[in-house]
């Protein structure tokens, strides 16, 4: 369908990074070659307030985010595919106390940690996810094992526990996921909510309380094109502070949350998941590519920027197409992400 | 886009018709006018094997299929909204212990009934599911109430079950999913997989056992069409057979198993629900229609009979665009289902 010349190529990447900084993407332009392999990831996106970010800490979340930036890097450069990639990349953000996932889950209404993840492989569309899991020190491998050693694509609770031991995944004990800051936000957020009930306002005002936290969005992602031209996506969430009734975001579910497909792109999505389900963001960015024709700049932002604003949800996703090119639109204030080129350059920001 | 005159509507649906009709698609052409409303119903599809159909049982089914097509029939007919009919109509299915959801829900491997369901409203794209439970009669009601009475789209097991009681549902005790039939289905997938695993055979040969079942897909689902002009879809199962690890299939997974939007078309699913999770079922199909302007009866033919053939996905959906024109193409020897036009005038079919 396109003049596949390096002139006309370079052109179109030009016009791409402008309409995507005209628009409040960010992105890191491919250039007139396709690379070799890369790797982007999301940290979370929301309110995050500026008068509360020390440089100390903001220096933290720089520092691990590069961290989990360089690992994928480390995989994809060994010739590792972009699942293997996608898989240590999170691992990483999981491990840090920093990220709503892994290590730093924000606590549910009952002082549980209650933790979701999903991947999905673009050569072959095969996915794993795993919902509402309290032992899982890395939710993304056991999502992976999902996808690897079992004929399901979703698997949740207990039962996904108990297959997790039967793969040999080893179960950490409830008390790893303490950390004094998600704690000390579900005591807000409770006191809150009591205050809220004696004014006499109702659960929305009460879980729009909860959201307001600086940290409502912490899920992480990440997409990766690997040497072998495929792509692939993960995510992992703690979910929301306070969350009860089993409740479970857009995180674990293919489609919304994540989504690969070599024909098209891969997504990773943070933000609030209700509206994320109901407008299955990521199948959309790759419908809007395949069937439509647009770029994943385009799609990316016609979905973020535009079909989640007007329903009213708030959030980002990072996108990756089969070239290599990265979109990030965020309709919030700020969002963690990052990308690392196949020479090692990185790139971590925070805000618009 | 088009030209609106009779002749050339009523040309199409012809046209639309012997193109359903050519690639093994059920359709109930709407003819030169829009409907004031329509309804159509599934209640699963597979190996439904012939031999094994009595005469007697067939007119059961038959008879469950036409009472829940005219339950929902009367409340559109009353000016009850697409949401209502929905509910109404797979009450009746969840009811009956013929199909695999509510009442006849298949047994998982530790000798529960797990139910999932979902619904969506077209007209605004809210959605409401629930997966896991084990005490609630009508799944779709309490799907329903997710939508209507939370902020959330999605509970899952103890804690959609603490939603439902606070919410005032009744729940059942879990004797009240036992038959006969079902419990038989289970023993005899256990010996057959104790007999596979003895002979050395796979986790995978051991699932396709247990899926040969004549009720595999028993899965329940319903697309409606009201005078406002509103679409809704939902869908409510009891999953596999000898089913573990908590598993969730497309079900209640918004976009894959239900999908409904007034721009395009209403969805529900049955089949080998993690191949309907992998290609998001019901929101390609919209997406097809939307982007690539694709017919009802084209994106449904496109997805079910292509895409989920190639990647080995056995199934059916039924959907509905927003003119009632219906699609009900499956890839397996037989679906349960059926239409209802404004007239009251019935269609129940089950095999090609």
């Amino acid at each position: 369908m396109f003049l596949r010349s390096h002139v006309v190529t370079a052109a179109m990447a030009v016009v791409g990074l402008l309409a995507m900084i005209s628009s409040g993407t960010t992105s890191h332009a491919s250039g007139p070659t396709k690379p070799a392999f890369r790797l982007a990831i999301h940290g979370g996106a929301g309110a995050i307030a500026r008068n509360k970010m020390t440089p100390e800490l903001e220096a933290k979340y720089r520092a691990d985010l590069e961290r989990a930036l360089r690992t994928g890097h480390a995989v994809l450069k060994n010739g590792g595919t972009s699942l293997d990639a996608v898989v240590a990349t999170i691992e990483v953000l999981e491990d840090s106390p920093l990220f709503n996932a892994g290590k730093g889950a924000v606590f549910t209404h009952d002082g549980r940690n209650e933790l979701d993840a999903s991947i999905m492989d673009g050569s072959n569309l095969k996915a794993g996810a795993i919902a509402g899991v309290h032992h899982v020190k890395n939710p993304i491998a056991l999502a992976r094992l999902v996808m690897d050693k079992s004929i399901h694509v979703m698997l949740t609770g207990d039962g996904a526990e108990q297959f997790a031991r039967e793969q040999g995944v080893k179960l950490v004990d409830a008390k790893y996921f303490y950390t004094d800051q998600r704690w000390k936000a579900l005591q807000d957020t409770i006191r809150e909510e009591e205050a809220a009930k004696k004014a006499g306002k109702g659960h929305a005002h009460i879980v729009h309380l909860a959201e307001d936290e600086d940290h409502k969005f912490g899920t992480v992602g990440c997409v990766a094109l690997d040497r072998s031209g495929n792509l692939a996506a993960g995510t992992s969430t703690g979910g929301l502070t306070n969350k009860r009734y089993g409740r479970v975001g857009d995180s674990p579910i293919i489609g919304a949350g994540t989504y690969a497909n070599n024909r098209t792109c891969a997504v990773s999505a943070t933000g609030t998941g209700e509206f994320f389900i109901r407008s299955v963001v990521g199948h959309d960015i790759s419908a809007l590519m395949e069937y439509k024709g647009l770029s994943v700049a385009d799609a990316a932002n016609e979905v973020v920027m535009k079909k989640l604003v007007e329903m009213g949800g708030d959030g980002g996703v990072i996108a990756m197409d089969h070239d290599g090119n990265v979109a990030m639109p965020f309709n919030t204030e700020g969002m963690y992400r990052g990308w690392i080129d196949a020479d090692g350059t990185v790139t971590v920001e925070i805000y618009k």
